[in-house]
């Protein structure tokens, strides 16, 4: 049964709302997304929440099913009052439910890559919302997962976990080192494929083969020379303004579109 | 001269950091701009900021110049602590430079159709990450500007500026309620096309032609079902995975660079 709790100071409350640091979400285990639509993406995706908030009053049939499997999986369902919600989430305005799920593994063991055509890299990532635009454009392209290399931005913040929208769930994720990921990359099948203005190739030339993993290089500096150099191809995105550069989500997009034109029409 | 200011109550700095609010903005028809190289991006479309704020020791030849011609032309130049300029930007590592600029009019009437092949329109964004981000990616692709229909977040507001990095200086920016962006559109050439779920046209199939005016929907909602009716062509981008959309700034990149890619090529 669900039980309701109304007062600020409750443990479970100041425990849930220490999930938006990264160092609590390190020590316990545990993250928190919200919404009702993502909720049910992670139900279908296997994951049911340890703890589900919901306000006051909410009434919806998917909300009625994510309840009572989360309660059937030992997990709790809390009752509270918008005004927690909002202290637990920190928008303005909050989702009617919350969901506080176990962190998983980011191993890079745990990626099999034949599981996917199309793999996404990222390095230095330093942007949540950047990380979750990634992981909800792989979700659409059909990729597998997306491997952060080197120190990059938490996935299970709550900006990244809200831009994912709900690609987290579906999305293999894992975390590793340079030296290590390249180490993995070349103990199997994999073109890797960077992006660069020094790349002398259009990045509709290549002719794309799979499994293709995607690099991407930190929003400031992009990717160190000493990376490009370990990629099989280097192409660079047609520019035709002042800037350089375009956002790192977006250069993602604009790749992995290209990539799944070409494997669709062939 | 540069005059210097160490106080936190100064006037100035009071005034400075209120444009982080829309009110203040609107009132004083000012807004702000962060870091060198966007103010340099801002000099080199014909913009210099009424003040210019520096941190105490910053040297740069850069700067030097930007000094120079603020002053030359009326602005003051403002030397300052870094808590300071954290305190005007609201950001843990502020820029050394930040820009007070005047607003400009994003009257629709000021748009001339003809200068570009391509213009983004958006229809109710309400995320300014996203607005910077399709700011920065029209400059990319060439486009003349975003036409921001109905009610939008503000593009002078700093998240924005932020992420247009420096696109919020060299596109155009019109604003306008959606009957009378449809009346301008009318009044000239130009195809209308959204995208939509709804639509039976994968977004690769059409031949498009310019000027093309792409109709991005509201983040939560896409577009309302009268705004699709009104649009020329209305196409799909694939998704193969659970989400059934894409981040508003991503599919705008996803239709632009189709377009850029099918004239670039013919």
């Amino acid at each position: 049964m669900p039980r309701a709790i109304t007062a600020f100071s409750n443990p479970i409350v100041k425990q849930v709302r220490g999930l938006r640091d990264k160092k609590n979400r390190r020590r316990e285990g545990l993250f928190m997304a919200e919404g009702l639509r993502i909720l049910t993406e992670a139900r279908e995706a296997g994951f049911l929440p340890r703890i589900l908030f919901y306000g006051t009053g909410t009434r919806h049939p998917l909300l009625d099913s994510l309840l009572a499997q989360t309660e059937a999986d030992g997990g709790e369902a809390i009752e509270t009052s918008a005004d927690i919600l909002h202290k637990l989430s920190g928008k303005e305005n909050p989702q009617v439910v919350l969901g506080v799920y176990q962190a998983f593994s980011t191993d890079l063991g745990r990626i099999d890559r034949n599981e996917a055509g199309l793999w996404i890299v990222a390095q230095s990532l330093r942007d949540p919302g950047n990380l979750g635009t990634i992981l909800r454009t792989g979700d659409a392209v059909g990729a597998g997962g997306l491997i952060l290399v080197d120190d990059c931005v938490d996935p299970f913040s709550v900006e990244a976990v809200r831009a994912s929208m709900g690609a987290l769930f579906t999305q293999k994720i894992a975390s590793a080192p340079w030296e290590s990921f390249l180490e993995w990359l070349r103990s199997g099948e994999g073109e890797l494929i960077g992006t660069s203005l020094r790349a002398a190739h259009d990045y509709q030339e290549p002719r794309y083969r799979r499994p293709a993993f995607i690099l991407l290089g930190n929003e400031a500096q992009g990717l160190p020379k000493a990376y490009e150099e370990a990629c099989d191809t280097l192409v660079k995105i047609p520019m035709l303004g002042k800037a350089d550069s375009l956002n790192a989500a977006v250069a993602c997009a604009v790749m992995a579109y290209e990539m799944l034109n070409q494997w669709r029409h062939s």
